[in-house]
């Protein structure tokens, strides 16, 4: 019986852990996509307590925690600290089998240096431990996690309309580890309500020193704050969306939509689609022009819980798997700025794994011959972000591309804890790939051995470096 | 090589036997959804012969059967016992790989202290010996079989206009084992055939002791009958539907649309589809109303082959896995219900696996913080009640929720010798997790240890026992 | 650790190695379904390099090279052979986890003798030697290469205008290896393009020497040419389609959308729906009266860069897998020909493996009880014809209906050198049936052990054999 979570975690045959160990588990981290907050960077302060730290956003425990029967007051609620903690521990014992147990523990021991299990009879001790070094220890902050976890590069992700102060003020402070913002206009697309659409056009209008009367006005305010972002350091855009977006329109049609909507009409579902279908091509031409790397992320159902919306709002673990048939329109759209020569370097997200096929064929369409990997399937994201999602990618898109162009891991996360899914993810891979050669289905000397070798490096770190030109 | 149905059967590792042989094995069964006939429960004669009890009305094994060439006549036509089961006989070897093949060896061994394999060459000694048995052994009747199998509840399929009389008769006869009735309302939301929909509504007028002349009718026979099932001891209700339906209407639509209905007039589709979402709100509230749990059966496409439908009907095997998108819909409906403040206990069954994912996160949007696991994702249905199916399903499962609340096993049988089933799912669970133990995956010593030990007696029966309250 | 591509490459288990030996390595080869022009095996002449070998037309190692980065010119364009064999070697080693890095090394090892595996150091010596063995060594011809693997029949994919002229003078060449046409009528049905289809229609009609005035003119002309296939050993159709059609029309409707897509209008969705509906039809009819089998691939999304498209055509690889919800229509469109007593032995391939349960579960819909596995589930097509693809179709296969019946392999492909694949497929079916035998899931002594020994043979050569009575 192997030791839970010991060195071998996750590493079942001696090639495996020898990848691992020489080609893995010590390359810095660059966290392309994540939510972090440029601010707490920024001002570096020490985290509240371990609860603040853990349990203040994370949705994912949040989820978990009601289904074991915990009420709201322990979670988003007014409970205490300890309190908190204390349900957050008698839940997690319950979570055999969810990626919230392993993390939990891998943050736990890499963190920490805590190798005992959380549970009730723990918790006290592990609650009064976090936070002793949370208060005392140097480098219990931010940054100092961010250097404790080897990270080299982290994007966040931003509006447009954002001022980017906070990454100016990180640049300014001269702290070595790279933060740039990730331009995110969902937004500026977001006709479907229009009070909030033609709020959010004033707010955008104001950060460009734009007046947006017209459609047009709109593309040049979003390209003055794109000019903004690239020059604060911005190489990479990504788009939260339910489904892709392709629909025929003219640029009248589009012209008109704008107008109405910002007159307050309630557009048609089509006249939607159409201004979307439309807009997805506007981003994609000025991430195309700036060189940038396109990121979507589709397939989500959001805020389905309509009570739990009113009382404390989106993000907060009422989301779920969507069923979208978009693998036609998503061609379409990638196509018209194919061939319109506009098409920037493009990660597609799924979050129903059931499209993994479809995604991992669906880059061999438009890969050109001229950067390697350009498209790229991106990795198992949000509630496939485990061992078997993780799997489930890689097992795609090696079988149907090419696993050594991936671009590798992110954390998509909102916490400075989440690091160790990297590790995570470079065990996985490790453990995908040494399996392989232990059953003779990729040979190991000479020059595969070498390249195996490379390829791990590639997809744990050079691969991103290469790819997204920070 | 391990021994074919042996004592380790898919106890893969060390700690999966002895996860099995001390909390499983041994567990009383708690069948929350079958569709016996509680009438031949009532009576407790015997069975007139193996080939009435296997081959009876058993559409798995007649597909079978009917893919390896076999007539009709010796499926569901006039050929004699002997023939059909010889038949079955012929078809046995031929299924290796489907899960006939190991109910079947499990039923011979656990009813009937049967080893041998069921093949021509032994069909004759095993006809012979199983019709012995059940003419001349005392517990070969119904409850003698509930009675070995270690059966706590079951609970039937009914539709409202039941009498129940079998099931109270069972009751006053002293039966030890709780036979409880399920509602079925399918019928009562069936208005895409208006006749038949008019017909269903004079019986349940009949049945309830109203003369239902508008849909307030409706609702009230129906609630009328709803507090008779409850009385009988019902603590279910169950839901076969194509997809979730969650259309906008208003009352007067659904006041017009019944009226029409029961005029005769054929309904558009969208009438259809507005009066089932009315429905399964209706049925939703009675049952948050009784505190009852929901069940809903999604995804089949039934009837497909119409020749055979005309000359055997339907549930004769010629059912298959749909396609529908139907995950927004279901988020609708069941949020409706939530914001109303009514939603019951709820479990969600998927027919093709590739909802897997979409159920189990769609689970988590509902998650009230009172009752733990009050969502439930249900166990592996029908295709999917095989070991691949139900470790998919503990998968999806345990990587998006918590494995620990699941409620488990059901057989969904027609037949007396099922059980068995729960055997083979109790079997996967602990290999499962068993092998999570050994490859360091869950910690297993202290309070871990204890608790996944309580977590596996909890799946097998505890959950259950607390979840429906029967 | 296994060596790369040993001799038991992929049979992990003792009685995997013995049934692969014993009962499937020495089958010969019914490639019931591929793409070789027949010209070549007419001519039987001479390859002019293992460039025009392997990438004269190979679409999968097109898109693996420009997934690296590689220029087209090194593809599609005018490089010389030995610098696109040498950007193909310097790809191969980025393929590892792909089925091209397998399928490369069986060709190398199986046509060529050679052991050594591809990469940029070995490129220039493997292909020298390739040459060489291509210019000097008599077997190295279409016909010698296929006497090499053991072929008994193969099925090509023609057109009913095609004149059959090169089957025929294969035919009276004596060649020992039957090489039969399949009936592929796509073109008689693709009335969305009005031009092209009606110059069809004109080609059709000529071959047939039908004057095609009418939509019965047209059927005329295809149930001659159907005539014709016959009378040249044609025993199977193939239809390649999005999706399944199974829309209500009427015969009237059919004759003036005919008369009006030939008048050059461009006609609506529903109308093209229709069409195809009644084309689907007439196509069954004809094969059910021709005792022949019909197979049906759909769920591709084709032609999606329309840069490359306009620059080197179709089936060049920018094709990828589609997202259909078809289970309804296909059913739908069985059903119809079943009820007419019309529906001849079917196989079914689904691209998107998302519907491997939909369609191993539709098959059972419509057995009908006279010929064993009458409707198939077929073998893992095109992105999933890979280890991982084929044990996902046999797993749903074996779970949901008889592994028993199938009628097993096909290579689809246009290269002469894809018989290894046969041999790659063997092994993934002996290592999952000899893998169950040692987890005690199968038995295996007496009865059961000759049993899965026949199954396994069956699987390989005699149930395709039996089944398409070429």
């Amino acid at each position: 019986m192997s030791d839970f979570l010991g060195s071998d975690f996750l590493l079942q045959s001696p090639v495996s852990r020898m990848l691992y160990r020489e080609h893995a588990a010590s390359k810095p981290i660059i966290d392309y996509h994540c939510h972090l907050d440029p601010a707490l960077i920024a001002a570096d302060r020490r985290f509240a307590s371990i609860t603040a730290l853990w349990l203040g956003g994370d949705h994912y425990k949040w989820r978990a925690m009601r289904a074991n029967g915990v009420n709201e007051r322990f979670i988003t609620g007014d409970a205490s600290d300890w309190e908190k903690f204390e349900k957050w521990a008698e839940t997690v014992p319950y979570a055999f089998r969810n990626p919230l147990y392993h993390w939990t523990h891998m943050e736990l021991r890499t963190a920490f240096g805590i190798d005992e299990t959380l549970n009730p009879e723990s918790a006290r001790r592990i609650f009064d431990e976090c936070n002793a070094q949370l208060r005392d220890k140097e480098s219990m902050t931010p940054r100092g996690l961010m250097r404790h976890y080897g990270v080299e590069t982290v994007c966040t992700t931003d509006d447009p309309a954002d001022t980017l102060e906070h990454h100016r003020a990180i640049r300014e402070s001269g702290f070595e580890i790279k933060v740039l913002p990730t331009w995110r206009p969902d937004k500026a697309m977001a006709v479907e309500n229009p009070g909030q659409f033609a709020a959010y056009v004033r707010t955008l209008g104001d950060a460009a020193g734009v007046r947006i009367d017209t459609f047009a006005g709109l593309c040049e305010a979003l390209q003055r704050r794109h000019d903004f972002f690239e020059s604060n350091g911005c190489r990479l855009s990504d788009h939260g969306i339910e489904e892709f977006y392709a629909e025929d329109f003219d640029e009248a049609d589009i012209v008109g939509i704008f107008a109405r909507v910002m007159a307050g009409e309630t557009l048609s579902e089509d006249d939607v689609r159409r201004f979307k279908s439309k807009m997805l091509l506007v981003f994609g031409e000025m991430d195309a022009a700036s060189d940038w790397t396109q990121q979507f992320h589709y397939g989500t159902i959001r805020n389905n819980n309509s009570r739990m919306m009113q009382s404390i709002g989106p993000d907060t673990g009422f989301d779920s798997i969507g069923e979208f048939a978009t693998a036609s329109a998503c061609a379409r759209f990638l196509d018209r700025l194919d061939s319109a020569g506009k098409l920037a370097r493009t990660i597609l997200y799924n979050l129903n794994p059931c499209a993994n096929e479809v995604m991992a064929t669906m880059i061999g369409n438009f890969q050109d011959g001229i950067t390697a990997g350009k498209m790229q399937f991106g990795s198992g994201w949000w509630f496939n972000d485990q061992i078997d999602g993780m799997r489930r990618q890689m097992n795609s898109l090696s079988l149907l591309g090419l696993l050594s162009r991936f671009v590798g891991m992110l954390t998509d996360s909102r916490s400075f804890l989440s690091y160790p899914r990297h590790d995570y993810f470079r065990r996985t891979l490790c453990d995908l790939v040494g399996a392989d050669v232990e059953a003779g289905l990729i040979p190991f000397s000479g020059y595969e051995e070498r390249r195996l070798r490379q390829m791990v490096e590639d997809i744990c770190y050079n691969n991103a470096k290469n790819y997204f030109k920070f």
